[in-house]
């Protein structure tokens, strides 16, 4: 990055720094869509629409064989083209798209110059931005993250709660917003996140109280914080507890559909009140931009069709 | 990353995957060096060596008022300069380095980018190469950051415990090694790492728990599985319970000296055996790279001091 680069982020973010809260945009941005969905963006080579997937057909670096060789740079450009699209395609219906860091890192320093391009686009595109690169460091190290972060055009992302607060508040700095991880969609999440505290309670439920702790210093005028959490579909027995311990947090939710969540499940994430159902952030990814397309349509119609259907979805089941 | 730069790398392993194991190749390192050492580089633009540092004298990034403009590319090759002079004044004295991925992305690509080449020249100078980026992801998430890190030049890298097994074993693919975070040196690590569990055990020891089961089915011929520890060393009450928890676990300890970790501390985080004392690592960072030296003692030979008294210290306390 230039420093004119750097002067052109800062042009496009609001006037004087405090005016930014990530809260209160996500939550007005949701309300413009109409939607609270977020297009997970987590481009594997071998999945890629025909017209974009390098020529020999799969990524050798993921095949211990490695008869084919594609080399980083080719596969990079190939997922930064379809994440262009895919951003394209859906910055008319979803509130927010969510960039998987490791896709792009798998590719190396090129991957990785691609994602801050597509992180750039995204936000450019009037998508609130999630970069979803789950860190966990301290002091200098999450200051680091942080501004790195800020610096490519995220406006929120995601950071592992283990390490407490030194692990987390760095991340809201300049009004910025993070996800903690507290209760996960994996299978082995429940080696720790279920296992009961002294107080008889689950330890995501003791993250849970930080979170709500650690954010209550920054609700903005929405009802809330910069600090959210990331909170799966598919824990349906906790996720009632979760939301009451948490009023002020945006929960970003994934596990919907696919992975086994319900519109029941989807439904208790949201706060209902004047202002409507609130508070969560819903994510596809896989259903979304590799959608089933009917012959003869182009692949970047059939996401922004995937998107649309998405949105319709969820907007009739938080009501 | 070119075709060819991978199948360097690739030349650059072990004859055959399954041959090379993290484990008994750091435990064999540091019997080389004769002291388990870890020099922790974590460079920021304002302490460098004034030959280094970029004229104007600091980085706006971290600085909200900006007045003076270094580019992200001059702030990325001045510490890319000083990785490797750490790397090259420090190969005969220090087991290991540590490369703190943060300090790297903080300058955006020609920040990552300088962190492979850096990560390249610590693998070819014969020293065991700790990628510190602490991610903590799930699935092929998590195969992609493993592959990166591989790719890169890295034979460990740090990870978060907090996903479950889901976010540990693909880090350990291909015989590489990983350190999840266990109990960290940071004040804030209290909030969640010392509670008690249902059992009366606080969380940390559940999570040794949790490493040396998922660790066993690594244990290599050192002793010592490709499944390591971080553990602090200002945690003193705790360390002989984590290390009789974590019998076949590497320890990767930050802490000492600046921190008030002491040399008990530190001797406490060793097994003693009939090879010694083993399974620990111990890190330093900034008494290391940024040693205070004599005058007319260049930089690199003042760290080249510092790295042998830090490497004889350890020595002295490991016995």
């Amino acid at each position: 990055m230039t420093a004119s680069a750097a002067a052109g982020h800062a042009a496009s973010t609001p006037p004087t720094k405090s005016a930014f809260h990530a809260g209160d945009f996500l939550v007005e941005r949701i309300a413009r869509i109409g939607s609270a969905t977020c297009v997970g963006l987590d481009p594997v080579v071998d999945r890629l629409p025909d017209a974009l997937r390098p020529a020999q057909g799969h990524d050798p670096a993921l095949d211990a064989t490695h008869d084919v060789a594609h080399d980083a740079a080719t596969c990079a450009a190939a997922i930064e083209r379809f994440s262009l699209g895919v951003i394209d395609a859906v910055a008319t219906h979803a509130a927010a798209v969510k960039i998987q860091a490791a896709c792009y890192e798998r590719y190396g320093p090129e991957g990785y110059a691609a994602m801050w391009r597509v992180l750039a686009a995204a936000r450019a595109s009037g998508l609130a931005v999630v970069l979803d690169f789950k860190r966990g460091d301290i002091g200098i190290s999450a200051e680091h993250y942080a501004a790195s972060a800020r610096a490519a055009g995220a406006h929120w992302t995601t950071v592992s709660p283990y390490l407490g607060a030194d692990g987390i508040l760095p991340f809201l700095a300049e009004g910025h917003g993070a996800f903690a991880l507290v209760r996960t969609s994996n299978p082995s999440g429940d080696a720790l996140q279920v296992q009961p505290m002294a107080d008889g309670q689950s330890l995501a439920l003791r993250v849970a109280r930080m979170v709500d702790e650690l954010g209550r210093a920054s609700v903005g005028a929405s009802g809330y914080s910069t600090l959210g959490a990331v909170v799966g579909a598919t824990k349906r027995d906790e996720i009632a507890a979760l939301r009451a311990a948490m009023p002020h947090t945006i929960f970003l939710v994934p596990g919907y559909g696919a992975q086994g969540g319900t519109a029941d499940d989807v439904r208790a994430c949201f706060n209902r009140g004047e202002r409507g159902s609130t508070g969560a952030l819903i994510t596809a990814s896989r259903s979304v931009i590799y959608p089933k397309a009917a012959v003869g349509t182009s692949w970047d119609t059939a996401i922004r069709d995937a998107a649309r259907v998405f949105a319709d979805e969820i907007r009739a089941i938080a009501g």
